[in-house]
């Protein structure tokens, strides 16, 4: 069976190789971009505004094939794919949490962008604590990594 | 452009239609599922167990066509899309914050499960705070009806 999505607008960004970027968007703190909805898609914005958050899921679409064994940028170690957030994946779908601005036209301003400039949008969601925001959190191999994620940048390890 | 994914397993739930489901994992406190790892994909799931927490990308594959107006669960009013959760969507892709019990064989044992039995899985990410938590969060139209998701249910309004 296969799933077939197509993208609803592009993503603006200040980056446009992955060597160097930021590797989340607590690394990319105050990097501004935008996200261009397609006109076609432009009224299910309605009411977007009112929220300080949104949730970006896009296509990694510089990612190709991908291997279930991989050394994260935050490790020196390898972990299986499905307990990092590398990019090459099955499915190459990339979820960022991103601080929104502003809408002008159906072009949304937003912030701490870790993309790619030209990504293509899959789907906005609304940031809503009470859903995405759980206590008590555990996080395996990333509980010491996670605390210097705002100083590493990534490399060409996953192209 | 299209987008082609495949899925990498399957998720299994006591939810075999959408009346009465819970709206968000918030509402699924407590409701035990399992995800079911392709084999082939089993590999990856190494060093998964030590996270307490996992994001679950699925299909909504129950869901045909969108309106980019709705009235969502939760609320009366008509509202732009984007600022929704519902499943009829342009790219119908479901996204879940769940907490990982155990993992064995390729079977993941989660909780606080808002996901119809049968889904198919698209994505496994590690829940990592730094990178999905945002402070400080406007919630739109949500600001009052969240407070009460706990107590909402689904209904067929989105088959």
């Amino acid at each position: 069976m296969r799933i077939e999505f197509q993208p609803i607008g592009v993503i603006r960004t200040p980056f446009t190789k992955t060597e160097g970027m930021p590797i989340q968007p607590t690394g990319a703190a105050g990097v501004k971009g935008t996200v261009e909805v397609f006109e076609e898609y432009r009224a299910g914005l309605k009411d977007l505004d009112g929220f300080s958050h949104i949730v970006l899921l896009y296509h990694f679409h510089r990612s190709h094939g991908f291997n279930l064994h991989v050394v994260p940028f935050m490790d020196s170690q390898l972990r299986g794919l499905f307990a990092t957030r590398a990019p090459k994946r099955p499915n190459p779908i990339g979820l960022s949490v991103v601080q929104l601005d502003g809408i002008e036209n159906g072009v949304l301003r937003v912030q701490n962008v870790d993309i790619l400039d030209g990504t293509p949008l899959i789907d906005i969601k609304p940031y809503v604590p009470e859903f995405d925001v759980q206590p008590d959190v555990r996080t395996g191999w990333l509980e010491q990594a996670r605390k210097t994620v705002h100083d590493r940048q990534a490399d060409d390890r996953f192209r």
